[in-house]
């Protein structure tokens, strides 16, 4: 909608698109936090399996499901919107700097829900959401930061897609920037502990 | 406004309209949420009566009360720009991408509406104003998900509009989403309530 | 700011001179709530008077301290943006749906204040500050709302100006609206306490 | 990102900047305050050591860190980029209006800061977060604020650059901003206290 409605403005289109999503995860963060913990990206089950908050094997399932919601998502994204439910992206996201600014969104995206559920619980909609509206300025990927909305958006051919031989290093990138914020969160939190 | 100072970048007039709507609806829900519930919406009526939580005789009165009052905003917001209190609108929304867009937009605010009464109550103003902000945006039909605003939107013929021939559709469309949500919606959280 | 970056799309300007308020505001009313009030607004001294939470002669040595603190900020803008302090706006704003646009933005207001501290004390930064950003665009006075303001602004010969002959009509908007609350919202809220 | 996207329009630059820095900043509030007040700003560890609240010593060290956190942020954007790590800025902010601009700026952030703390601590990442987005507009030079963003900024020839002639004006109006805003703050909440 974003795209159709401000052409020649791919600004405006961003900033819809990143307001719709932080209002969408604040409120699916609310929602589903006290039912399945609202993780909606692999690289988060990653972490609370790293920190064993999560069994390896329940992780496994999650990923699963969350990669089934990505694509019924772009599916019915697809539908609203009138266009062909299947697709592929041709959208190039190549390059180290791409690549570098998905390890600096997970690493960010994780490092907040780890900094916040110490000290603030309640307040991990917010954070959240906000990290990730920011997200979509500061990096220069616009912040995918999730491995199953990278596999999603890799079938579909819009601006926000990326091409199927981009996304390897996108998901690379993302696991590489989880597991480093799993480490640095846990000695800092740490060393506040041990303060 | 948005329209007016716009001019050729519908997409901000959109962002404004969506602020100003979840803005709106925010402080609606905060100052009516302990007066009546702050419905506002008879698709919400609806669910509140299936759920046995609101008499059908009480859910009429409502119904009766938001057409009323969803056409006199519409007025009092011709009288504001200075045009025609009557109007007819002439835009068509048509297809079955637009009816499948309410169909989500009225199943998501309702489901937004009864996951946060369950655990998080007092987020239920944040969480209903941002799913509409955010709704604006993700589906292809700008979100209606209200027939009583379906009705009184027929009646000015302004970018906000909708022609009276593609009102059934919308209002058939949000009428299923609500009843499919309110299904959906009672088997997650009784299955939540039996872990 | 907005004015000179946003060159031929005054929606945008609008949209960050509405976030600018709404943000500046939530941030007054949450420090100076607990120390004066935080009225800032003559409409809001007027309506605490007549319900006698605040004396007539408190009332009106706020008012004295709005108009001076609005003149102020005024000037101050003008330095910020190496304007001639002393201006005086040429931009007329009249009519009857310019009037009829301040009596709602001020009813609104002076509704939201008292709903707010009926029930939600705590949420009165939030919803008087999503009032204001919200009113900035469903009305087409861009909301003023404030008498102090209104006066002020008549001091600025920028876009966000009113010249001094069309003062008087939104001054006069903004009482009858503040007026129209409270008894509006004494009689809403009794019958609610009679429930 | 937002300055590619948005050609010929740097009204959404600049509110897609403002955001973004605002969401982050909530974040890093809210995340870092329990852990080390959270200040990233040299003019805020000197009002908490005017104060007497931090350590002379320890304000000293927390400068250096947070010089050096902001240069690193500044080379990682660069990178992410796709940018030379090290550039030099040549965009000249000079003249008394930028740098009424930045007292101001200043001295509302410290004012912000210490009037949250009085009454309502929870509230600080809120607060401050708007403000910074508020101060985007209301000042001339999008408001700096802190001594160690003006010298990284230094370091970054983009839009968002400051060329090192012009920083030396920037950093001593945010010095004097500050120390007008202990004593100011320090005076008002004393007054407070005694009534």
């Amino acid at each position: 909608m974003a795209e159709r409605l401000s052409l020649g403005n791919n600004g405006v289109a961003l900033l819809a698109n990143a307001l719709a999503t932080g209002g969408t995860l604040f409120v699916l963060i609310t929602i589903f936090g006290p039912l399945s913990g609202a993780h909606f990206n692999p690289a988060v089950s990653l972490a609370f399996a790293m920190r064993r908050e999560l069994t390896w094997r329940m992780a496994g399932a999650y990923v699963v499901a969350q990669l089934l919601g990505a694509v019924l998502g772009v599916y019915a994204a697809h539908a609203m919107f009138a266009q062909p439910i299947w697709q592929v992206s041709a959208k190039l996201r190549d390059g180290p700097s791409q690549a570098f600014s998905e390890f600096v969104a997970t690493f960010g995206l994780i490092a907040t829900i780890f900094g916040t559920l110490r000290f603030r619980q309640a307040a991990t909609p917010a954070t959240v959401s906000l990290y990730i509206v920011a997200a979509y300025w500061f990096t220069a990927s616009t912040s995918f930061a999730n491995p199953a909305v990278t596999f999603a958006r890799a079938l579909s051919n819009t601006f926000a897609g990326i091409a199927p031989p981009s996304a390897p290093a996108f998901i690379a990138a993302q696991i590489v920037g989880c597991v480093a914020a799993v480490i640095s969160m846990s000695w800092l939190l740490r060393s506040a502990d041990s303060d």
